[in-house]
């Protein structure tokens, strides 16, 4: 599992690397930025993955998240992988900024052409765990997920998908319900196949609906974003948590849009959150 | 002074606008960025100006800059002006980033081709305020300015040229004397002529040697930054401190590169410092 480093730059007295390596699990080189914050030698830090979301890559959040003072004060490892599979050979569509290259959803797909390189289920759940707990100062029996939108979606149903494994879960804006969102249905039928059937494990409400759980629940969503209607649908998680007997704090943001000023803005404190979970 | 609103998005409650208008200055459109903290209704606020580096526009540090948490904390609107005129009929030479757009290095240009539009400090000191002043619930007897490398020293010569104007005045990696830099004397000779005697009333040291005063400075400059030795120089600017009875405080901040990782490490130190003085 060799790691190549693309670029480390000191930053809030902690280390922001971005680093490349041969992904066994989408068959391509794939790049995820790592921030470690100042600790002692030989301690182990906390992990917090940080899910994007559509088109964006490992850098959107590294550049705009504001996470790093928040990880120092906690002293959590923040993870940031990139979206999907990239670069010669990789299905995309080009121009379709909801399928291929920035859109991998977070799931193992099956179908052609796509099967091949977009398991970013499995990357993000599997292989990529195993390199950081091999390169890093981490300590994988401390790990806690979030999200934006597409980001969020994936920490959800990770988190649902593998209880115990994470601590804790939170999300910005998350898709509640990719399989039944006009936005995302066409990607999920793509990757996965017609049989609606199998679009069910990764859909947080339908996991839910269908028995998994979560020991509790974060999620901001800002008012004025504009796919809150029509992509996002947080009421649809409300309705099953409620159901479920999950506690979910739903947080309606009073004018906050879907952009990184919105992401940032709460940045520290679902950092804080986790962070609470993570050392208890 | 009619004022074109680009985006306005909701941040740490606060609101981060783009906003673009036709200068009188620079003879062309110029766009910059305002970030405007929860305040009450006719409350004023300080102003303090960011001026950022080569390359940029308004919106590097308005991404990566991890300003508005501590504008919010002390209440300080921050403009984030452009580096340069910009556009059709703007001169300009491509793949030189030292010269041209991106390059204003904050100087009123004498020669051609650069006379008509590259009027950067009198944008910046006179046309923007007032715009600001205007458009913005801005207390304009409160004014600070920092910036990063060529910003640094676009903020130390705004503050040194105009007594009283600016409250404080700090920088992140300042170009110490851009001339007697390599990096930045071909800048100074084409907008201002060869002849040396014009480029001192743009250069912080030969500013302060020639008289020009300020109450105290604050200075952070990484020492990983790859531009240290040949571009920045701080060691000129503490000498002519030291010489002149100006209190500067120099922090050499270990490991740091030039980056915004670096800047958005002590920007809340920054914002905190020049608060203290706004709100003297």
């Amino acid at each position: 599992m060799a790691l190549e480093t693309k670029s480390e730059a000191k930053s809030h007295g902690g280390i922001q690397g971005v680093y490349t390596h041969q992904s066994e699990a989408c068959h391509c080189p794939m790049t995820f930025a790592v921030f470690v914050p100042p600790h002692k030698d030989g301690q182990k830090l906390p992990v917090l993955w940080y899910l994007s979301g559509l088109t964006c890559t490992h850098a959107n959040v590294m550049e705009k998240g504001e996470y790093r003072r928040a990880a120092v004060d906690h002293g959590v490892i923040i993870v940031c992988p990139d979206t999907s599979p990239r670069g010669e050979g990789v299905a995309d569509e080009p121009g379709n900024w909801k399928l291929g290259c920035g859109a991998g959803f977070y799931v193992d797909a099956t179908e052609a052409p796509w099967a091949p390189h977009y398991s970013m289920y499995s990357y993000v759940t599997e292989e990529l765990p195993a390199l950081i707990a091999a390169n890093f100062p981490a300590d994988m029996a401390r790990q806690s997920v979030f999200g934006h939108s597409m980001g969020g979606h994936g920490a959800l149903i990770c988190a649902l998908k593998n209880p115990g494994r994470y601590k804790s879960c939170s999300a910005f804006a998350p898709i509640a319900s990719p399989m039944t969102a006009d936005w995302s249905k066409p990607a999920l039928a793509a990757y996965l196949g017609s049989d609606e059937k199998s679009w069910r494990g990764h859909d947080a409400v339908a996991l839910i609906k269908d028995g998994a759980r979560l020991p509790e629940l974060l999620v901001d969503q800002g008012t004025a974003d504009s796919f809150l209607n029509d992509g996002l649908r947080p009421w649809l998680l409300e309705d099953a948590c409620k159901a479920a007997g999950i506690p979910l704090t739903l947080r309606m943001q009073e004018g906050y849009d879907h952009s990184y000023y919105f992401i940032s803005s709460f940045m520290a404190d679902h950092i804080g959150w986790h962070a609470e979970r993570l050392m208890r």
